[in-house]
């Protein structure tokens, strides 16, 4: 049972999750029949049906029984179905749809998140896109990307890395949600704002597929708040492989433990990395 | 040279603009060199070197010749390149690159118009998305996606619909940029702000994949403004096609002639599309 202690080997199991919630994800993504049934659901006044909770649901017992069967030994902390031994030093963290709400809009950029901590450390980061085909891999290893993943070709890897950027003003920058009181408060959505107006390019409703694209080098800086550790476990390997910087808003390393304010700093460029934290100490 | 009056043998012609787009708009999409490229020049002082533009003007060139050769006596509208035989009665009306923003941060939601005037009406829409596969096609005879297009299978449709949705509450619904100053005035911003927050689901950046996916029956609502004909030709055909409404802010049809402030409501149910355009009043 125990011979996952390479980093090799590691990386070869970090795979077995996403490969299974696959079927699951996309069964319900774009299906109108629950969509339809979501609406009949309210209705009629019964409880809601939500097809991404099943969805997610499904994913992640999916993963969990992979889990007991092929590494018995790991930890799982998991978004919807709660921990399995979450004091193992070894521990994967896991959220089947990252994007749920682009999930149920029909688009294609919400991804399935598995990272690997030991200790209080993010080691190994899986991010997953199978509407696109595409998968992500980070660890001490390096970053990669496949274009086309499938487990028959997990070794076709392609290396990925930041680009530099000098300045707020060359950026292509991104956050999820730039609204007052979404994930921002009033004070910080407007200091979001002044920083986003002086960057070159700003896109919103990106979630972790914004991440990604940093690791890539198509996109700059990410700046979030809210944020459980199901949604940055499995970016924090990626975005640091691919030469990139990842902290919280005071700068300061996430760690794997809990005691982390939800708070990211995502950038490929240490200049860019600092301005944005000069910026929003301003906030 | 004349045999195009048929609506059949317009929609096989209107798939050879997108098709031939494909390989100018994948050839840079998330070409890191193209990137670096675009940095050089600015850094050199030089003239700044765009690889969206290049991406748009290499399809657009393609695509007038296509038409050109294949269509000679329809009239053409791009965004990039100007306006060939514009009185003509059957008028290609194309985007090679809609949603150059999320094209030039790598994410896979920008898409290649295509729409067909008829005099002042819209009569025909291709939307492709390359990097996913994605196509769709709009007309009389009905509203079709492709999940994986290839000129060989152009036969291959899966027909859509919008879905119902009675109110705002029940709604996912989408626009490109909410902030006050981009595409909305600062009043026309906080309406829609406000109509937001009562939705289920909204999600930004979406350009004119939100569109799509109301003739899809994934998303309920689009409201935009600032668009341009090029923007829209293509998706008006789509959207009635799949059951649904698209008009101005004042709920009048879009015409193909120009006469149009830039300002769009798309619903996939008749009741939203009212309760859009009720609240469109009061900003």
């Amino acid at each position: 049972v125990s011979d996952f202690n390479t980093l090799s080997s590691q990386v070869a199991l970090a795979h077995r999750p996403a490969d299974i919630a696959r079927q699951a994800t996309l069964t319900y993504f774009r299906d109108p029949s629950q969509q339809v049934s979501a609406k009949q659901g309210e209705m009629l006044g019964s409880a809601h049906f939500d097809p991404v909770t099943e969805a997610d649901r499904g994913a992640e017992a999916k993963i969990r029984h992979v889990i007991e069967t092929e590494c018995p030994e790991f930890g799982l902390i998991g978004e919807e179905l709660g921990a399995l031994r979450p004091q193992a030093d070894l521990r994967w963290i896991v959220d089947p749809i990252d994007g749920t709400r682009s999930y149920i809009c029909g688009l294609p950029t919400w991804t399935t998140l598995v990272g690997l901590a030991s200790e209080n450390e993010s080691i190994l980061g899986v991010v997953d896109q199978p509407f696109t085909g595409e998968r992500w891999l980070g660890s001490k290893n390096g970053a990669y990307w496949m274009r086309r993943y499938e487990p028959s070709n997990a070794n076709d890897l392609q290396k990925i890395q930041c680009r530099p950027c000098a300045s707020i003003e060359e950026a292509c920058i991104a956050t999820t949600d730039p609204r007052p009181g979404a994930l921002f408060s009033v004070e910080q959505a407007r200091g979001f704002d002044d920083l986003a107006r002086r960057a070159r390019v700003i896109r919103f409703s990106t979630d972790a597929y914004g991440y990604v694209l940093v690791a890539s080098g198509n996109l700059d800086l990410v700046i979030e708040s809210g944020l459980h550790l199901y949604d940055i476990a499995a970016i924090i390997p990626l975005i640091e492989a691919a030469g990139g910087l990842i902290t919280d808003w005071q700068g300061c390393t996430i760690k794997m433990n809990g005691d982390w304010n939800g708070t990211v700093v995502a950038a490929g460029d240490v200049r860019i990395h600092r301005e944005a934290l000069d910026a929003i100490a301003t906030w």
